[in-house]
């Protein structure tokens, strides 16, 4: 167990008025123990305390994961024809409150509570949360380096397209790039966009072909080191409309806008306003359909999401996405997203791929 | 909505004393209302209740999510910086219990439970897995055609076996053989080990190169129109030794000796033992470390497994795995399995591909 991590948590979890809490979130174990596994259906948890100021640990493993031993203070294993749940009641307190993940799921949840493995149930993942929040140097360096790939990878996308391909050739040939470039994985499923496509902000690479004239969305990430990187860049493949011009314009505007206010003590709220006014203000407002953005770093979404109504300030060492869009339906989408992290003189962008106009030579 | 499915889940709702229940699986909501999307960390849910003796549905949908319109008799849809759950609670009766699907996460479950969403909240996903399991005659004829095309893709995997490639290189080849013989996707992450890295049941293929004379195991599955397969099949690649054919004869009498029992009315417990005694009576029962298979459809594992406390019955229409394996650390690793249907008048196999020992020209 990492027991500065792990301390940091107890402490948040204080803050709460816990003691104790059951986290199940598989890459919050990692972060607390440096042990990974994805459990699926099957229950892992790690239940974290403290006995005499000091953190102790549990880990709750199905012997079918790899093993864990050393993990945790302790590991109690089990087999799948075992109830997880009387070990996990032989190890908490009941008569004191227990915090749980906010992805503890019902099955897990409702048997706990029914046998009184605490007072009461509160969520508290967010104990867990803002610590993971809050990167530490070795954390930064690995977001920095996840990000200067992803850079290079939106080189090499560019250079994929041609009137004719697949969004889903394209989509299909990342993860072989991403592994050349010394990453592991996708950060999540990369969403390339051609046209009207884009007007969808969730748009799954399908069989449609480019064509000249279309615009070309990227949204994509990468997994360095278990750390993740997500960027958004938006290009034409003709020389653009006035419309076209316009809209793409105006995007590019409202991200920088947004990006130039970060600094310790500015309000996640504020950065979406800044971006959103923008927006707003050149008559697009209602194409602009969701966040602004949201924290990173173990997970390509984490919680404390950049948007109008978070009212917490932004703190230096937290990760974040900026991604202002557009989306016209049947017409056009644009979005322009970078990383950055808050540094206490104001912030740094992660992402150096210009946000210049390109006309790809398609 | 499907109104025949949503009323075979009403009346197992029923049975459990229940007359509303949240439904929050993807696929299940995809079962009863063909919509489908995967909502990520976003909140999405299906209220069913009924109304006069008729099923009423409630669809409750993030905007971003696709146009759910139509999917069920009312579409609440809501922002990113909406809380869902005094939308859920304007629709559910707080005067008597509700039931909660076994996937819904504790940060949703608990502040309905908080509002009093229901008099009570019961675990009730049994009702809807009840439903699935049973697979209808089209439901069956997607699942025969997916393990057709599974067999097809386990010859085209005993084709790349070749020394010297390696574990990751097959396996990430095998998507495109999947599209090419008509599947839209694996129905979960291929599992290639060579020598003993098949004795970690759920190795993960990496950079491993073949060595002649290692065995070799695949364990694959496809997506076919949303349905899905699963098979594993161990290969030679050199004349096994006396070793390597006493722990292949062994599993494949195992499989063989469950498979033959499935009929209406047998226990799962029963094909679990049947295959067990097999392996046990051989001397490697510590190395059969899983249950003996699961059930499947919509998702590659679904609730109620064929394991030794599972004494129910097994019942025409269902469709589940039966993969013994033995496991030897450091030395060996075999698995064979088939999918099968239960039939009024006993089962079928889906997969056809041979379970004669094969050694393969490496």
């Amino acid at each position: 167990m990492n027991k500065q991590r792990a301390s940091k948590v107890l402490a948040n979890l204080r803050e709460l008025g816990l003691g104790q809490a059951i986290v199940t979130d598989p890459l919050s174990i990692w972060y607390l123990t440096g042990y990974y596994t994805e459990p699926y259906e099957r229950f892992l948890a790690l239940y974290l305390t403290e006995e005499g100021g000091v953190p102790r640990s549990t880990l709750f493993c199905n012997r079918l994961f790899p093993d864990a031993t050393g993990a945790a203070d302790e590991v109690v294993t089990f087999d799948d024809t075992d109830d997880p749940v009387p070990l996990v009641l032989a190890a908490t307190d009941h008569a004191e409150p227990l915090g749980v993940d906010k992805d503890l799921a019902a099955r897990w949840l409702l048997p706990l509570m029914e046998a009184g493995a605490g007072a009461s149930v509160r969520l508290a993942s967010v104990a867990v949360d803002r610590a993971r929040s809050i990167k530490d140097d070795a954390e930064q360096e690995l977001m920095r380096e996840a990000s200067r790939i992803n850079d290079r990878a939106m080189a090499w996308l560019a250079d994929q397209v041609r009137v004719g391909v697949t969004e889903r050739s394209i989509a299909e040939g990342l993860l072989g790039e991403y592994r050349s470039l010394g990453a592991e994985d996708h950060s999540f499923s990369p969403i390339v966009s051609f046209g009207a496509n884009a007007a969808d902000p969730h748009h799954e690479p399908d069989g449609t072909r480019l064509e000249k004239g279309d615009m070309v969305l990227f949204d994509v990430g990468c997994k360095y080191r278990a750390y993740c990187s997500d960027m958004t860049r938006t290009f034409f493949t003709a020389a653009p409309t006035a419309h076209q011009v316009e809209v793409y314009d105006t995007v590019r505007r409202a991200n920088e806008a947004a990006e130039a206010l970060i600094a310790p003590g500015v309000e996640f709220a504020d950065l979406d306003l800044a971006a959103r006014r923008v927006i707003e203000d050149a008559g697009y407002g209602r194409y602009f359909t969701h966040r602004l953005g949201h924290q990173i770093g173990l997970s390509d979404h984490e919680p404390g999401d950049v948007s109008s109504t978070h009212h917490e300030p932004v703190l230096p060492g937290m990760c974040f996405s900026i991604e202002p869009g557009i989306y016209i339906p049947g017409d056009i989408g644009v979005r322009i997203e970078d990383l950055a992290i808050v540094r206490e003189d104001g912030h740094e962008i992660l992402n150096a791929y210009t946000h210049e106009p390109t006309t790809l030579d398609a």
